[in-house]
């Protein structure tokens, strides 16, 4: 029904390039697409796309910015003109290895998305050739072995203002939010399709701007989840929030830090609404005090750390 | 994308009412939402509307109708219209408990559906009030505790007039089908959103028409499909294929023929289509042969049995 | 190698007779084996005995008794003369429901044991038969559908005492050790079979006698546990650590606080024990600071809160 | 209670040497622990000992012997007067790589078993440290990634020969049976601990002598049975049967072929017997007829092919 058909290919950025690399290909179990330059273009065994990741050398971590795949070329010129419209396009460019023509823009917190319709599908190698032909790529197995990029978490100093920006010049649904008891928005939770999450704004603690809050992966399951988590264990990574299941959205996940500083989340699970009409859920502040679905108090960090750190906060230290 | 929502209630005949009715509600673990006439409304925990299926007493098994919810008032008139423009409309009628007017046609096989719009969203009593709010009713555990209507497997005489109608008519997508070695159509995976598939038809091995293959209703992990099976032996509830993996949609099953000899399915997994131009997974007929995703051999049963059974067909046994 | 087969049956005690019970009946899944006095008779589907939880209304909460099976006639006997030898021997008396002679004593931190041989084995109603010959009971589903009695939690103001006590007197093995930087003791980990425990002594932190610390009952799958994490929070249980997994003999666990103030676990996994020569891993103060085996932090009435509460003692809450 | 501890390792022979290592250490996750002469020493991830699988190139595919650790010295001498008493005592060797001195003997069916006690305990090198300290090695998730050597089924020409000797000379506990309507035994399930089988005889259809059924090693959960065969399909190794659960033992079963033409088992789960005076499960050749728990039927290779297969025998053909 959205104009959206997902998001990503995600570009992140990283001080650490060696290291990420290492943690996306060995311990996430991505594979390397291919190299330009300072960057890696890297995929799950899942995604049709020829890269969902693109890993870039820099001096600071963060997210330089964001796909949006249109549904069809029309959906695309109704995306465009609405942004536009919004006084926020930054115009047309090159899409880059495997897409067409992008148009770029930035949310309202300064975030980078780029628009675009045209893609190539993903042909694996031999070595990398599935059984099942209803699957772009081999299941290797190496590390967590995400299946795909799920969904992104960016931090807004102004919540309201992104939420109402990617309903209504992005044509993404609200499911779920956070309205804290003096009226502010903490959290909006946006999808283009009937997952509990694609896109989500939750409120900078420090005001800053453009900054991230966690890029996640997709898993089958929730004992992937586990795994995952006694894979970050015996290979150093730190893990900020072991497995548990969210009370917002349900999503079942894990929280670890790459050793460039971003967040990570694998994730599984959470509900689908096939509601055409669902109503919106909104969140206490009382609510969200329980924690999360099973009690377990989120972590302070949680709530403060984004990428990049904020210069000379002394309460944005990496967890 | 579609102007189709969803698929459901389905409303599932059976001549041995009472014995069915306990299949759903303490094996598979459903609500009973209302009783009507010779009918009971049945619910899983995660379905927002007041039920997705009605069982009804009758002298034959198999399905009387299926919903089809349109994502608006305007994407109904146009269903309505294209459906109309195939000669197969039977006119609108009283949507009956909990939905607005509804559209009722047959597909090219015969099979009652029924489109609509309006519906009322289900309201808990208090002992099945969920602790959190993202979700319709609190989780009983009891039975299989499936979650919500899944899919639907119908057969067909035509599987091809059928899914040109399904495309056509009612704006499905078809993600991936079977062509044999004659040319001819053994199958096709159809779905109104990312779902891998909604409704499915398959040939009817009698080139009987209008009957049901099988019914899916959802659990959210493969672990309760095993516990399914586990619970089913228990109560006397002939497994007719154990959990395994199927290679087309690559969804996770559980085969099971309910005391009205309608065929039941526990169901998760599948793979999400989030390509707009996804192409379509065209099996072969060796293809086909080798069984499902592990190898298992489809039980003979599965390509021959349907409800209502056939009269006076030998080869079509109640497994 | 040991001369103890197992733990078990548990005496618990209740003020919460009644709620007490819908918790064990309706939400861990146990079937009501029996009642006499006060008492009701408790089992999991795969116990083999006629029940392994006697649940006794009781002015206070906390363990009235634990048994502990011997593997012979002669194994009793040594058992018996090693316990007499430590001069905590009670001498005997009745087993009750279902056993044979028992001999009662109490460990060195007053709780009470009953060492027997001899019990009857479970004979299902016919309403509770299973399907496969090699299971004791029918699998319902029921709740958390808890499959036995698994291990017990004892807490003692003398660690070591006990913990030598067990090895010495009840021929338990010790598998793991918690010794803080003073050199005292704050927790053992012992076990009669290859399982990783079965009997825990954990440091009193108000250095009473004869608490408990929690009683965990064993599902198959860690699914199981996720799952019954839910059903707790659907059915108002309290739920104090959710489900993650221990550093400690790796087990995943679930615990919650039962209505009549108990600490009750839900658990899976954890290792085996086959090397006969297996060292003792000890666990230093500094390494269970880290937390669980994901990281996360134990919740601190984990450290503090056991049954009977402390009278008086204002850091003794009930979570 | 057993003089038995476990078995391993066991000397795997292989015919294809280079894609049977390539199998164990890509596909199954083991790790290589060392070589000599023709032979590659496997360890699990779990396996405390230096190494359980021992695989050499040779002519034909079978099992060369299998090792039983006793319990202490004493238990050990028990069992080698045990096995001399019976006359198949072959006398004492060098234990090579890892073990002190091993007693040889051959089972009633020819199959050579080493008793030993001595072993050398695993000292993981720095890249394969693990982070908990209770676990022999670093869990690095390759492949199928499995934990430790589980279980052992050899086949026999005299089942019941050789369960009497295991039981008797060995000190083996006989938890279940197969006798067929005219009094043979098709199969025995023995253990030495309370985990449901470590030992295995099932009848040779060929009456032949001295022939491996499977050699099944562990992983913690049945998820990692599913993704171990994904990982199968995906690396073009034959799955025999699909996962699915045995009613025999309730374990959780998936058979492949390796390279060497060995049928190999991923296994979890099963029942654990607490009670010492367990009566044997007897199992009837009706009972049989039903299939794997969930009613799956058991391939007919499965019946039929061991390894080294009978030569000139048309239906002991590799599945």
């Amino acid at each position: 029904m959205s104009d959206i058909a997902h998001l990503g290919p995600i570009e992140l950025l990283t001080p650490e390039a060696e290291r990420s690399l290492a943690f996306f290909v060995d311990v996430m179990g991505m594979e390397i697409e291919g190299r330009e330059g300072g960057s890696v273009y890297l995929r799950g065994w899942g995604d049709y796309q020829r890269y969902s990741l693109k890993l870039t050398e820099s001096e600071d971590s963060g997210m330089a910015a964001c796909g949006l795949r249109a549904t069809s070329l029309d959906a695309l010129r109704r995306r465009v003109a609405a942004v536009e419209g919004t006084g926020l396009g930054e115009g047309w460019g090159d899409g880059g290895r495997g897409r067409g023509p992008t148009y770029r823009f930035r949310d309202p917190d300064g975030h980078r998305f780029e628009l675009y319709y045209e893609v190539e599908r993903y042909e694996p190698p031999e070595h990398l050739r599935p059984s099942l032909k209803n699957q772009p790529q081999r299941y290797t197995g190496r590390g967590a072995a995400v299946k795909r990029l799920d969904h992104l978490n960016v931090l807004a100093a102004d919540v309201r203002a992104c939420r109402v920006f990617a309903v209504e010049a992005l044509d993404y649904r609200l499911y779920e939010r956070i309205e804290l008891d003096d009226g502010s928005e903490a959290g909006a939770w946006l999808s283009a399709t009937i997952a509990a999450h694609e896109l989500i704004y939750t409120r900078d603690a420090h005001r800053a701007n453009g900054r991230l809050h966690h890029v996640a992966f997709w898993v089958d399951t929730r004992e992937e989840c586990l795994r995952a988590a006694d894979l970050f264990l015996d290979n150093d990574i730190h893990i900020e929030a072991a497995p548990s299941k969210h009370a917002i959205a349900q999503g079942f996940f894990l929280y670890a830090i790459e050793p460039g500083g971003n967040r990570i989340e694998v994730t599984t699970g959470g509900r689908f609404v096939f509601d055409p009409d669902e109503p919106t859920v909104v969140w206490t502040e009382a609510e969200r005090a329980k924690g999360q679905a099973w009690g377990v108090k989120t972590v302070e960090s949680f709530h403060t750390y984004g990428t990049p750190p904020v210069a000379g906060t002394s309460d944005d230290q990496r967890p």
